[in-house]
Parts: C-alpha cells; sequence; structure tokens
C-alpha cells in the first residue's frame, strides 16, 4: 500500500520518532494564492470548489510549490468542506468571505445528509493524488487530509466560519444526541475518506481541527479528543503503516492530552505555543511539527531569520517537522519562503 | 485612599491571597444586554459611547446586576476603547457590528494622538464611580478597568475588532519602533486611567488582555507582559493596596509566564485552560479567576450544574474567584444568572 519505504524520506522518518538534522520542512497550504501560477489556474475555473473536484488542475497546483522549493512533502489541494458537499449539504465559497454553508441546526436537517453519495463526490480528490503521485519524484510524500470531525461540524451547523463557534457549541450542549449523530456521521466518512486517499497514494495524513480551541475541556474531550481518537482507530486498522499528524490549532494545554490520547503519530502546534514548552510537554510524547507565524513569513527581515533559528534551537534535537503554525498567507513574498527554506536547510540566509 | 477595608469583602480578602468558601463571584459584563433594565437605559440614548459618557446612567446599569443577583462586586459600566477615544481616536461602535475607529497605521497618525486631552474625555467615567460607589452597599467593592496596552493597540491599528489581529502584529514586526511609541502612549495613559479610577472610588483593577492569544511567545513578552508590567507597576507606586487583577485572554500555556512576570495580584482564565492545569499552574503562583464558559450560562440544565461543581471542586480550595471565562451573552436567561449564584453560594440549585 505505501508508495515510499518510511526510510527514504526525512518527513516520513521524523513521523516514525526519528530526529533528522535538518528537520524536514512543509508548510501549511503551499499551494496558494501566494503563488502566480496558482492564482493564474485559479483564474481558469469559476469558484474554489470547482478547483478542488478538477482533478489535472488540483494536481498541478499541488506540484506548483514542490517546483520551486525544496519542500519534503506535497499536500493534496483540496479543501476539508468537501466532506459536508459530498454529504449533500450546499456549500459555496464567496470570494473574499469564505465559505457558506445551509446551516444544519435540528435533527430533520441531520437525516437529510447522505453518506451512500460520499464516495462519488470524493472521487476526483483520490484521482488528484493518482495524478499527483504519478509524477512527484519517488521520495517526496504526499499527505493527505481532512477536517477534524468537530473542525467540521461547526462549519456545518454555524453555515460558516464564525468567532467562536457559538452555534455549534451551544447545539452540542442543548441537544448532545444530535450533535453526537452529527460527528459519528463524520468520523465515519473522514475514515473512509482518508483511506481512500491512502488507497490512491498518500503516505501520510493530517487531520485539521482548526477549531479545537473554543472547546472548554469536558468538550474538548468528548469532541476533539474522542473522535479523532475513533477516526485515527478506524484509519489504522486498515491502514497501519501510515503516519497521521493531529492539528488540534489553539488548544494551549490541552494539547498534552491530546497528544496522550487520541493515538495520532505527531502533533501540530501553532504559533501561540511557548516553544520550550512543546519541546518538554509535547515533544516528549510524540515528534511536533509547527509553529513559525505565518506574519512573520509575510513581514520577513532579521525577526524572521531569528525566530527560525529559535524554533530549531529548541526543537530540532527531537523528532520535529518544520512548519508554519497556521496556513501561509496570500500576502506572503516567494522570497521569503525561498529565504526560510536556506535557513531551515543548511542554517544561513 | 481605600474604601473598603479588604477584609470586610470576600472579593477582596481572596485578592489578598485568601481562600474563601463560597468564593467571591462576580460576572464579567455583568451589566449588559441580557438584562432588561439594561436595555431601557440604553434605548434613552443613540449610541453606546454616549452611554458610557452619561454618568447618571453609566452608573445605574452599573448597579442594575446588583440589584437581582447576590454578586461580590460591581465592575464599572465602561469600554475598553474609551482610551483611544480619550487620546483623539474617532471611534463609534455600530450596532450589531461592533466598534469601528479610524485606523492608525504610521507614525504621522500616530503623532495625531493627544495624551493632553485624555484626562477630560475620562472624566465621565470617574463621576460614574463617584455616583456608584456613593450608592453601593459600603461592603461591596466596585471594579475598575481598561485594556491592556496591546489590546487597545490592536483595535486602534485595525480599526476595530478582527480575526487574528494581523494588521497590528504586521506592523509591530515592521515597524517595531513606532509600535513601541503606541503601547507607550497607552501605557502612560491607562496607568492614569486607572489611577484616576482608584480616586474616584475602584476598590479593584482589571486589564483586559482579550487578545493576548494572537501573539507567539517573544511578542507576548513584548507587547503583553511588558507593558502590562509597567502598567501594574505604575499604579502600585501610586496605590500599593489596590489589587490587579489581569486577563490575559487565549495565552493558554503563556498564562503561567504571565502570572510570574506582570506583577499581577489575581489572574482571569478563560474557558480554553482545563482546571486542573489552572489550579496547578496558575493558582500555586496568585489567585485565579473564572472560568464558565458564557454559552453554559445561555444553554443552562444539567451541564451548567456539573461543570459548577467541577470548577468549584478544582479550584475551590485556593484563593479562587467564581467569573466566566469570557463576557455574558446577551442571549443568556436570567434564571440561568440567579441557579448559577444559587450553585456558588449553597452548593445547591
Amino acid at each position: 500500500m505505501l508508495r515510499i519505504p518510511s526510510s527514504q524520506n526525512p518527513l516520513l522518518r521524523t513521523l516514525a520518532g526519528q530526529t533528522n538534522a535538518p528537520p524536514p520542512i512543509w508548510l501549511m497550504r503551499q499551494a496558494g494564492r501566494y503563488l502566480p501560477e496558482y492564482r493564474e489556474v485559479r483564474g481558469r475555473v469559476s469558484s474554489f470548489l470547482d478547483l478542488c473536484r478538477t482533478p489535472e488542475l488540483a494536481a498541478e497546483v499541488t506540484l506548483q510549490p514542490l517546483r520551486r522549493f525544496d519542500l519534503d512533502a506535497a499536500i493534496v489541494f483540496s479543501d476539508i468542506l468537501i466532506v459536508p458537499y459530498a454529504l449533500g449539504q450546499k456549500v459555496e465559497f464567496v470570494e473574499g468571505e469564505g465559505p457558506r454553508l445551509e446551516p444544519i441546526g435540528d435533527g430533520k436537517a441531520l437525516g437529510g445528509l447522505n453518506k451512500g453519495s460520499a464516495a462519488k463526490a470524493l472521487a476526483p480528490v483520490y484521482e488528484t493524488i493518482e495524478r499527483v503521485t504519478a509524477k512527484l519524484p519517488e521520495s517526496v510524500p504526499l499527505i493527505g487530509f481532512c477536517g477534524a470531525p468537530w473542525t467540521v461540524a461547526t462549519y456545518m451547523v454555524e453555515g460558516g466560519g464564525s468567532k467562536d463557534q457559538a452555534a455549534a457549541r451551544l447545539w452540542a450542549y442543548r441537544e448532545q444526541a444530535n450533535f453526537q449523530r452529527l460527528i459519528d456521521l463524520l468520523v465515519e466518512t473522514s475514515a473512509d475518506y482518508l483511506l481512500g486517499q491512502v488507497a490512491a497514494g498518500a503516505s501520510a495524513l493530517q487531520i485539521f481541527d482548526s477549531w479545537a480551541g473554543s472547546l472548554p475541556e469536558d468538550e474538548f474531550a468528548r469532541w476533539c479528543i474522542a473522535p479523532t481518537r475513533r477516526l485515527v482507530t478506524q484509519v489504522k486498522a486498515k491502514a497501519p503503516n501510515v503516519p497521521v499528524i493531529g492539528f488540534p490549532r489553539g488548544s494551549g494545554p490541552l494539547a498534552e492530552r491530546y497528544a496522550r490520547e487520541t493515538g495520532i503519530d505527531a502533533i501540530g502546534c501553532d504559533t501561540s505555543q511557548p516553544i520550550e514548552w512543546i519541546r518538554d510537554r509535547l515533544q516528549s510524547l510524540v515528534p511536533v511539527q509547527g509553529n513559525l507565524d505565518p506574519l512573520l513569513l509575510v513581514a520577513g527581515g532579521p525577526h524572521l531569520d531569528r525566530r527560525v533559528a529559535s524554533i530549531l534551537a529548541a526543537l530540532g534535537s527531537g523528532p520535529f517537522i518544520f512548519n508554519l503554525g497556521h496556513g501561509i498567507l496570500p500576502d506572503t513574498p516567494i522570497e521569503n519562503v525561498e529565504r526560510l527554506l536556506r535557513l531551515v536547510k543548511t542554517g544561513a540566509a
């Protein structure tokens, strides 16, 4: 099932628990608007979702950053909201405003979702992966991904992004059984989806829990940790050798519990987590990934150089994957990304 | 200078380091839209800022929650953006949208701010405090407050609230000296402002750093911890007996460093911080305040009862002030607040 023996790539070796110097590096949202060649391809389709659903173009933008930069992994170009779309929820991306969904706020709307139709709607992602892996250098792994059940559920209930995920959290407090049904559906669908990505050629997986930080501890255990553990267990039952990175963004001190209890192979860290704390509390449990401020990559200059050096100094002596603490921003100058790659790969700009 | 000997009130005793059973309780934004009597007064003025600037009405809404609920403190009705307004920045509150300011994005705009005019613009807040303390029962302290320099600066630079404070953070990366000038101005103005509130009758102070969570560690040290320490030092130089609560919302594990290094007397905790972690890492350093999810107070029911019980169990055996992890929400049913007060004061609903 595995395209690449893990010994041949620093990302996969790191995910297996080894320390690599220099550490492997990839960047969240590395295929995206900061690249002119991405904007050119994006201009060929009318909507963002069409780009995700057109394997030829999605494969092309997945490969673009690898042509420019010495990155240690590709990540399939898609969106976490492809899953609600596959379940039959109306999803659109409004230019400059972000995603809009027909919100689901009761058991009836929940009943309208249909897991049966999901496989067909997700097939273009699998084809994208097949196209990418056919063209990627053999030593470079492709990362597949999905949104965590909690984060995807917040979009489904809120009808889009929101400041504090209040609608989803309130529904979960008031109608716990219905919210649990939604989470269960997302666990099952996401497990199939991740396994489909592995079958198509993904060598590693990441679960994005972008809104994990809005949950108090008991709800974090119930809606973030438990569903993630079930999702990881289901994936590992059929793909035991494919490492899974969990990224519970904003979870602060709760990240430690997440690392202990979910069964993930590595944890993504956001910019608010101090690097010594990451080293002492998380890297002692699992390999860590992160956590450069994406705004520093926009700003560049000596601040960037110093921060990269401190991150490497704090985390480089254990299993570590260099990444941002959140996705790369559209305003990021390409020369700053080049500089970052030099800093990480050679220790000098 | 002090209106109340600290021994006479459980909030002040707790802030002095004592453990009180039951713990004192007040609620952030306890004077607000969830109260019909607040909405009635709000309807008498055309803007939110007018309400803050009309001492008779601001005093009335400050006192309203104390008439309904057995709270252990009042907090003066005002807004953290009164400081930029006092410095001459254009500030307005757009109904349903939040605050809008004329953004400050360069050294020139910065030069237009005028500390000289601030005292006059802040005078209505002092008069509000005098009116409130004249009517409050002698045993009930009034809390004065301000926004932390970092948080206020983000609004001044962004021109309003924002998802990740990117404009302010980017300006701070790119023009550190200018941003430092803005922070310095806010430290000086806020110190005068807090001391003015103490002179008018405030018995305790809170510094709201609502956007502390968007800062990576180095910037957290530079823009959150250092200015807060200077602000606290300046206040304590003239009002050594007035306790200061710091509330670095969203700071996660960095809250520990904040508690150690700022000189605050107590720390406010948000809902994302696990209660055992608060007990072990923060309450061992200073008294703690928090951290019930405001949405649970909207939802009510058995979840609320259980969470209140777990918070009391984890934190009640040390110096602890019961509060929310963020401001009370407009949809909060009054009976849920009554229930919360009974749960905290008597241990039963």
